[in-house]
């Protein structure tokens, strides 16, 4: 393979938020021309398609204020400072949906969208649920749904589902669960 | 369902870039109390998930500078102002990998992390496909590699694939020819 590497010139933060930076680099290119590149700061975090005793996987709806809507979307969370990703994923579970996972196991993780942001997403597929007390933080308002992982598979074609990880999570799962 | 809405009450734009912009908002949570919402306002996009006649998937592997990363992706690329996302896609292809495509059907669509921005990704299946010259953009460098269908699915589970859009895509896809 022909390197495709970008070589960092300068490198300048023009931004620095409550959770995200934003930093505006020059690179050289592999052709040795150079071009700017703008970068957003995001912290790991962690996607959970919690799945229960029936069958039902357990969903959130939460405002997106980004994109001036309410989405459907599988419970999740950004990691806290030296927080591991199944850590993450358990108290994340918990403070959305009030469950508890006896089985979290990981299925897989990506990038959100690499083409302007760090942002890492650990996917985690959570079984053996017992219920309990949602604990959300002070200014994230979440209610939860069930739904049977065929109707949720079903809502991601029809537009009912149009979130990315969530999106990946249950087909990764739904995928994973029927091999 | 109880309002889940957030109103703004203040708006300022940081940064004007050359792919994205950043604004931070004061809102209006359902509870009355005020927050803050950083928001990085992008285009939108397309990703194709092209299958050749004899069965493969052709993806493409592009450094990704804010991963510090090459990637094994779908192709895909930001809409330009008034196209739409069919137009897109059969540009994103031809310019990627060379491919024009017979047959193009719309998978789903979705925001690729709406906490932070309102990037709305449109996924694409395409098929029929006929070779022809790539065409990249001046600063995009890109290496087309064809991957069977089944191969690039176990590739999201062993972390070889790790882009959010594609294992979407991927997976999407995959799932609607089975059917």
């Amino acid at each position: 393979m022909k390197d495709l590497k970008e070589t960092t010139i300068s490198s300048k933060r023009v931004y620095e938020g409550k959770i995200l930076n934003l930093r505006v680099d020059r690179v050289l290119l592999p052709n040795g021309k150079e071009s700017g590149r703008e970068v957003v700061e995001f912290s790991e975090a962690v996607a959970i398609v919690p799945i229960a005793e029936d069958g039902k996987v357990l969903l959130v709806t939460q405002y997106r204020y980004p994109v001036g809507d309410v989405l459907l979307e599988a419970p999740a969370g950004k990691m806290d400072p030296k927080e591991d990703p199944e850590t993450c994923a358990r108290r994340e579970l918990q403070e959305e949906t009030g469950y508890t996972a006896g089985s979290l196991e990981k299925i897989c993780e990506f990038y959100t969208t690499p083409g302007f942001t760090n942002e890492l997403m650990h996917v985690f597929l959570a079984q053996e649920l017992t219920p309990g007390e949602q604990n959300p933080d002070e200014d994230e308002f979440v209610q939860v749904e069930a739904v049977s992982l065929q109707d949720a598979i079903a809502m991601i074609y029809n537009g009912k589902i149009r979130d990315g990880k969530t999106i990946a999570g249950l087909l990764a799962a739904y995928n994973m669960l029927k091999e």
